[in-house]
């Protein structure tokens, strides 16, 4: 469990640095956990665009189009949770950060933006995140092609955030999220994530049933799962559980 | 109309009984929707991991995960209206169950919950009736790999439940729904839910509407469609309309 | 930026004044985005049902589903945005017409309704748009096999309008959303669209990103973009921002 900071615009430096983060923190088997969120009062204001304007679209600009591209992935690809956490504005790039998390905690000053269009612009590397894995293509055409700005509580209905709090509420929502997640088998969380991209890449219909009933067997088939049913049903706790207790606001800067 | 108990825990007998009833009452020309309700306070809390506990992974194991997987899809696939009534807490396996209705009623006591992988397993045989058929992935992956117990409010913003009522209101929402219900035709009914399972299963684009034309013109050709529309507009009545006055708490329980 | 009347009944002289009226704004530069609105209480009722039931499901009939299929597809597939604006009860053929625009802005007076399966009909050539488009299957199955009629913040909910407005400050939200379209790039637009449809075509997985990256840099490379972007940062508002300045209510009868 630790915290990378979201900082204000994705310029290279900081894709890199937040790349390197999570491929630390993915291998660390004491990491059970990840968490998003921005030292400074927005959580991600989009793209720097300053290497576009400067150089144009040469091989800069491609390589941090393709940098964000695959941040996005590693973000969603990750075999651990990834928590991001929302406590001012979000535009365009910082959207697409926000939607790759498996879970989204905002506080009511939260906003969502995706005004690519009014520069002429779209949101293209973001709307693999959107489109299906957060809403309806209809609902998406709403935020980009009006370039609204959503509150929390729209976007919590509207699947972009999973919690709404008010900001004073904000750490200790997040300490109790954390004591679930530590209560969470680590591996389950891995295979959990691998499943539903089996499924999601799978024809509807039969084939996605029957993968599901050979996926449940095998993990049943673990000694780690066998042990940990039955002793809870004996009243024991699993050999994942750990407690969670924090210290102080949960913060590491990524430098 | 008919209503079967859920039980509690899902174990091999309950799970066959399910079966049955579904089967009998598919074929019932008399019967124009199937209700399932729990006559305990929860609606389903699950598998009964007994078997798993008693006997491990073996063809015992293999059997019930199979009868499981394939309850949820006569629930889905039956060709009448499935209505799952909420009055108290899903879980796991239990949340399979009403995903796979076509109609979710709850009272305000409802609670939904995924917590798998608490013990190490995954939810496998009910992502497939919660991943687009219900909500987009990263809504799944806030409840599943967070392990959150959400309210009936919250579940029916995020499209597990249709309908949320006090409890007691409950027996007068159900008497509404079945009017509306009684007054459908069944023809229609089962037209339709093949439609749409021919509709998830067809490429996005052209295909899809060419396929909706033709639909609506098979259907439009019926002799009983054609009859029902030209009385609608003299004002009679369909010859499938039916008045539903259930009386006393609505109930038969599956032995 | 213009306004047609979406009538009551979808018979075909509206159908086809439909389509006449939304071909022409298209391909006339001046026109930003195309309002559908009603000038009666409803927006719209549905099918025309008088040619069924006159003529039977022969050549006129096949004729006028055809026609009513294509026109969601060219609401849909046009390359402005479409604003769907809503302040009364939306019936069948019409959730069709709502559910094919890119923003639906509705009255607290709008509902909406899908009741076919009275009939012994189903609305075939509405799903496609409802379906993935603006909700997953299981909440259209409540509202199609139920034939629950749901009020605007229902809809507001369930993805089927973006923004529910008091009758008295329509035009208000009409004109707040016509200042955010008149800022936006048409070419972005367009491009926006056509983009989303490739994606939705597209495999999940890695491929739909390479094309989003491709896409970005292609856009990107536009002078237009160039010029507006590098503008931006200077405080210059781009070549395409126009201001919007209506007079009166929003409105021009299609004949």
């Amino acid at each position: 469990m630790t915290d990378a900071a979201g900082g204000n615009r994705l310029n290279p430096a900081l894709i890199e640095s937040l790349h390197k983060a999570l491929a630390a923190f993915s291998e660390d088997d004491g990491v059970r956990f990840i968490l998003l969120r921005s030292n400074g009062a927005a959580f991600c204001l989009g793209m720097d665009l300053e290497a576009y304007t400067a150089g144009g679209t040469g091989e800069d600009f491609h390589r941090v189009v393709k940098a964000y591209s695959e941040l996005l992935e590693r973000i969603h690809g990750c075999s651990k949770t990834v928590v991001g956490l929302i406590e001012g504005p979000v535009k365009a790039g910082g959207v697409g950060v926000a939607a790759a998390c498996d879970v989204v905690i905002a506080s009511n000053g939260a906003s969502f933006e995706l005004s690519e269009l009014y520069l002429g612009l779209i949101p293209a590397n973001v709307m693999p995140y959107i489109l299906a894995m957060r809403m309806p293509v209809k609902r998406a055409a709403y935020l980009v092609q009006s370039a609204a700005c959503v509150d929390a509580l729209t976007a919590l209905h509207w699947g972009l955030v999973d919690e709404v709090h008010a900001p004073g509420d904000m750490e200790k929502a997040l300490k109790k999220l954390g004591r679930r997640l530590m209560r969470i088998s680590p591996m389950a969380t891995a295979r959990y994530k691998a499943f539903m991209e089996d499924l999601r890449a799978s024809p509807v219909g039969g084939q996605q049933k029957d993968r599901a009933v050979k996926a449940l067997i095998d993990i049943a088939s673990g000694e780690d799962v066998k042990t940990a049913v039955k002793g809870f049903s004996d009243g024991e706790t699993p050999l994942w559980f750990r407690n969670f207790r924090p210290e102080g606001r949960l913060s590491i800067v990524v430098q």
